[in-house]
């Protein structure tokens, strides 16, 4: 069912408008699931409090009809609409200043399972974790794995292609999606939730809204690829003299395990550094104070990996020590502690899983998510050492990624926090990240953090393919306006977007964050 | 470089502006790498010559550069430009009538391999299989695996985002390409020849490109990831009951092996009924002509599953006969062949790449590529005979696929050949497809051939949305127009698009079919 809904003036409204436009939007949900005032403002914040605004309204649809509802109204009053799932994204991407949030919490309905096809229809507001908790039943999982994920939801996960730490093995979120349910700006549902492995039917709509950030459309389903549940996980942390190093070792890994290698997490010195300043356990578990510490997981459903060995081994356990062994034998690394309990397995990856808390205590800080070709991380990973020098010699500059990837989280707490210093810092990584041929957003995306260095860095011809791309899917442009595509001012220029929120640190969900 | 060249009319050329447009083209790419009349032919004709053509022309640029110039011409002069790979598709895809071919086979240079992060960049125009017989010095392939690999180049394997055996281990030709060049119908070059495995920086314009078979530019070059290549191979044979069956093996596979189950190829009985009507070699190795064969492929390149043990045997191939026995016991199937040489296993492999022979003594035939949900596939299977059995009882229907796709090809030889009762069968077979959630393009793309299956059965919102990108990125319309998009008549109704040429069957490459 569609509601029916007359159209407003298609100009932005004023009071007696908004009162008008909040009404209609209580008879498409219900009053209860529409909020304004001190009840909006939660919705408003990101986690990290970076980024706050005061929504105009918050709407809460129960179904793909009620969202198109929702979206006709606010087509036909000029009100712009910014989707939210968990809230948990880093980048801004849900600031909804003066707009109305379709928050998708309520439509998370697991639609259907296919066990033996491996598949699952679920609607956008899922849980990721709650998804993989109940695919446990079916030994099955959807193997995306990154630290929000026991709030993020499926359709914010899919709107910004979110990667994480199993990428290596199963792709980003965009490679793990078959099929997608959007509902345009102007109200109308694209029903693509096919179940397919193979389909070339035209152009493949559904990998512009993946990664869009909401700017095109609201994802509303999504027709997920799962894989098996692990039955046994080996985990270790090594040792290598460099980069570069731990990429040889990654490669004889994936010569002897394939894709049973999920993670190859790294964590350099400066990692272990800054642990060590705010008080935390922690050094590496590694003797010598490694310059690289990397945390490698295998994950295996095969019988003959995961059923326990007459002496109470895990096989796999025993093959990951064999060929560790071997890259020592070999000089490919210098030290390795495998896990042997399953405890000791959750204390190694307590260790990569501190990285949030680590800026706790210096906050705000610049926090950079790059990518760079993997012939150049040897290179890079000094780089914002050396950059900085100059500008800001007593910065703390720490790392933490995702090596197989080329992807690092690049933090620096400067000497001297003021907006304009950050953002340079900023700027500086960013500059270096693209003379390296690399990324400035490897997977946290754009939103509005990025907007600057999309406008100083990406490809001019790309931002102008995907100014035609949004202006064909939104016209009006009422999606979540002002994220992904800097504003051109009217002399062809890029506006400057607006910076970094530093200062208020303020959360909407407590102290804790997410990586 | 690029060169610069002065608008024409902007009209489509008459005669006199044909021979300046022809003139310039020469003075762009060499006079002789400028083909017409009799030269330009065979270019015309895709190798099954099911949709012949005479094109105005046939350009050979060397370099991204050189394309650029040709689409900057062809632009101001309104010339159809029609991108041309190894010209190995099988839905009309390169139909020339008229216009200019662009062929990508000069441009055949491996740019670069980055051997440690696994990656190449290569021209469009560099052969699937040369680019393999190169990589194997890095002990790396680029795993995409299909019948046309011989003759089928990269920038068409991307531009119809190709399939084939492997995708179940290592995802379509899209999940493989990191980065794009891609000239635009202005000239304008895109240059996105990103080496990244994470990149999230605003729409991923390259998912655009790949699959739309030369509809929105012309793809010159891509960054492809590699993995490495497989020391030994443990292939089999075996017998199911019925399609489910063999689902409930392919789990059990993957759980034991993850993603060294590289290929899952079915074919059921009709396929080797078809074999004996041809007077093939050709029964099943397997006991008691089985209701369905299929082929088993795992790889892997570790030494634990490659190296010889003391008895000479392969330990890949004692694990899978390991497996496969315990299937047996289990009850989920009834027999198996396990290839104990090189040479059993290339007779194995020869049973299904015998496929597009069988169809050479009933040629013309209906050749539908389809795919269906897994949980779809075992009612699927036997309907192509139901639905014709009263339309054509006599017909001959076998079919062969990738099971683990969804994928089958579905070959109908009618017993009655004219144009009208072939597209008959066709558009019957993609009804009952479309009824059962499947897709009636799995891998080979629209081209001509599904041009009135596109228009009958895709979602009329999601044709809306490809015509608005089609329209953003060539405003022209001179990218191989009359492809893949149906036309739209004047009354918005779809124009009934041109059909099969059944009855022409002469082939510009000999007549031995590729798959």
């Amino acid at each position: 069912m569609i509601h029916q809904t007359g159209p407003l003036d298609g100009q932005p409204a004023g009071k007696a408008g908004q009162g008008e436009f909040l009404a209609r939007l209580a008879e498409i949900c219900g009053p209860g699931n529409v909020l304004t005032g001190e009840d909006a403002t939660g919705y408003g914040r990101d986690w990290r409090g970076q980024y706050p605004s005061q929504p105009l309204a918050v709407v809460r649809p129960a179904s793909t009809d009620q969202v198109s509802a929702v979206l006709q109204l606010a087509s036909a009053s000029n009100i712009p609409v910014i989707p939210q799932g968990g809230n948990t994204g880093l980048v801004g991407g849900t600031q909804a200043e003066g707009g109305l949030v379709v928050s998708l919490a309520r439509m998370n309905r697991i639609r259907s399972v296919d066990a033996k096809g491996r598949s699952a229809a679920v609607d956008a507001g899922v849980i990721v974790e709650n998804l993989n908790t109940a695919l446990a039943e079916y030994e099955l999982r959807f193997p995306l794995m990154f630290g929000a994920q026991a709030s993020a939801m499926i359709g914010g996960a899919l709107s910004t292609n979110a990667g994480g730490a199993n990428v290596l093995a199963h792709g980003m979120s965009r490679a793990l999606c078959l099929g997608l349910e959007v509902v345009l700006p102007d109200g109308q549902v694209l029903d693509d939730m096919v179940d397919l492995r193979k389909n070339n039917t035209g152009f493949d709509l559904k990998q512009l809204f993946i990664g869009a950030e909401g700017t095109l459309g609201i994802i509303t389903g999504a027709v997920l690829a799962l894989t098996e549940l692990p039955a046994a996980h080996a985990v270790a942390l090594i040792a290598t003299e460099n980069f570069d190093a731990g990429l040889v070792v990654l490669n004889r890994l994936r010569r002897d395990f394939g894709n049973l290698v999920e993670a190859f997490e790294v964590m350099p010195r400066s990692y272990f550094d800054q642990m060590r300043r705010c008080d935390g356990p922690h050094a590496s578990p590694l003797s010598g104070d490694p310059e690289v510490t990397i945390l490698v997981e295998l994950a295996s459903s095969s019988p003959a990996n995961c059923s326990l060995s007459a002496d109470g081994s895990v096989p796999l356990v025993e093959r990951l020590t064999y060929t560790l062994g071997a890259c020592i034998e070999d000089g490919l690394m210098s030290d390795a502690v495998i896990a042997q309990t399953d405890q000791q397995r959750k204390d190694m990856w307590r260790l990569r899983e501190l990285a949030p808390e680590l800026s706790l205590d210096v906050r705000p800080v610049v926090a950079a998510d790059v990518s760079v070709p993997l012939n150049a991380i040897g290179a890079f990973v000094s780089s914002p050492e050396t950059i900085l020098a100059a500008f800001d010699p007593d910065a703390l500059i720490w790392m933490v990624g995702h090596l197989g990837d080329g992807n690092l989280h690049v933090v620096v707490s400067p000497s001297l926090k003021t907006a304009e210093n950050m953002a340079h810092i900023r700027a500086l990584i960013d500059a270096e990240t693209v003379r390296c041929n690399g990324s400035f957003s490897a997977e946290h995306g754009i939103g509005v953090q990025k907007l600057a260095t999309m406008a100083a860095h990406r490809n001019p011809l790309a931002l102008d393919l995907m100014r035609r791309i949004k202006q064909a899917f939104d016209p009006l442009g009422i999606m979540n306006p002002g994220k992904v595509l800097p504003a051109l001012q009217a002399d062809g220029n890029h506006a400057v977007p607006r910076q970094d929120k530093p200062t208020d640190m303020t959360s909407s969900k407590g102290d804790k964050p997410k990586p």
